[in-house]
């Protein structure tokens, strides 16, 4: 089961239209890390690392964590997909705005994706599923983490943004077809994909938020 | 020699009593980083992050280093204590106070039993004793480092505490009895696990500090 | 040519003057962290972990990266080393604005030598050039970012210090000497510490900058 879904898992990934969805979501990854670095005063190469950071930073801490060598290592389109990001900052920088929406989209249909991919990565070598769920949020979410730690912030994802959650919600979508209803590999990650962009648009429009966890007024801890 | 460590070691950790306060220190270290996560607004799901990122965190950092896979990615039981620390917050957060003794024992113990942990880790794969010690510190010490990066702040412990320092005091008792005087791996972990608890109370109690290391009030390093 | 690569690599960390060059750089970058924990009010132990995360971290994250057990683990001279370096500055503090230049000098040097080795470990696990490139640049850049995380700073060499550059630089030549002229390693290390030398002192010299990525004047990314 595990070698049937491996294969298919491979075969998910070779289509052209996935492989382009990838690396539009590294760029729009990377470039949300830019523009902050960049409203930091950051010069060039430190926007890149933050940039870098937030686009394969999740996939390094899942890889570490899997065991095996972070996938930016051996295949240097990352690298350049963010190097790309970086020049079309420095070039467009000021029509970012306008494409706001457009890199959300981007954002958003990458973030489903990297899920996917870490959630399979996971399965791929028999860890549980909740193990799975974990790392396909892992994959979506800690770069967004590690580029906030290089800026100095506190962490966005942990105040104000349903992303984890998103994650979580299209990974449990993921191993139920795959578990309960023993769906294809393609379809669990349609599913789980469409779940998480659902889930993220529908926060951003109404602005869902988790609730914040009140403090006992006693900073001492 | 080592392998009859090994089986101690797993004899050791198979009585009752043991797992308990393996999961009560898990639980403590969890609930200190949820209260610090809380006292700067953060949500349920970031209050989650960091109160798991204190309580495996340490033991997560060492387990990579050591080139095994981090211990939580195989026994849901951690994410599951890191939960109920959450929904324990959540509950009884303005009781909180007036347990705060009662965390702070379970905390200590938890930091000795941590210590013995990732010292007996280290050194049933063979490397040196003082390998060993530091790795030990790692596991007690090194989740608040990351609790207090994620929460933006100074790490407390490279300026208040008298953590790390009984950590590796407990590791030197622990190698000593190892070493020089033979005894077994529960009499090692016994009399470590004393002396953690009894420098940490009277660090508290009597405010031992480290000294202060005096700038040379020249910034630009 | 790798085995080749290999035995010269060996023979080439053999020389004294190598092991020297080593520990003193060891030592210039663990007192960099040591002087800026200072300047924060650090205690004695947190000065010791920010020279020590300054002076092994990006070896590090390198060698987890490549998937081998951390250098400083498994030789207790890095550590020693470290502990020199608190000590140096716990009774020369005051004269160390005295002995800036000469720390500088050797700050650089040991940046020159780190790129070299991580380079060399690089290539003899058999990854690409630009992954060796990149591990170089971790192995001499990536300390500092943990130091001023650590220390809750803004990563210094993100803003003001042609520092990265420098090993990116001495990358390309070393594996251009390597891989378009042949040459030996002890030559490839000896141009590829020259060029990072000299570009460092004079990007110091002549305060050379990368350009500040102009913000889109919108912080919510």
């Amino acid at each position: 089961m595990l070698d049937l879904l491996q294969q298919l898992g491979l075969a998910l990934r070779i289509p052209a239209s996935f492989v382009i969805i990838e690396f539009v979501g590294t760029m729009a990854f990377a470039i949300s890390g830019i523009r902050l670095a960049s409203s930091k005063r950051f010069d060039w190469f430190g926007a890149l690392i933050v940039g870098m950071s937030t686009a394969v930073g999740g996939g390094t801490i899942r890889d570490l964590m899997l065991g095996v060598t972070p996938f930016w290592l051996t295949n240097s389109i990352y690298i350049i997909c963010c190097v790309i990001s970086l020049l079309w900052v420095v070039i467009f920088g000021k029509y970012l705005i306008s494409q706001k929406n457009t890199w959300f989209i981007f954002d958003t249909i990458g973030l489903a994706l990297f899920n996917v991919i870490g959630i399979e990565k996971t399965l791929q070598m028999d860890f549980p599923l909740w193990t799975a769920i974990t790392m396909g949020c892992v994959t979506g979410a800690a770069g967004g983490v590690i580029r906030d730690i290089l800026i100095n912030e506190v962490p966005l994802i942990f105040r104000k943004e349903i992303y984890a959650m998103a994650c979580i919600a299209g990974g449990v979508v993921y191993v139920t077809c795959f578990k309960a209803f023993g769906m294809s590999a393609e379809l669990n990650a349609l599913f789980s994909s469409i779940t998480v962009v659902v889930i993220r648009l529908l926060a951003v429009k109404y602005q869902w938020h988790l609730p914040v966890l009140k403090g006992d007024e006693d900073k001492e801890a």
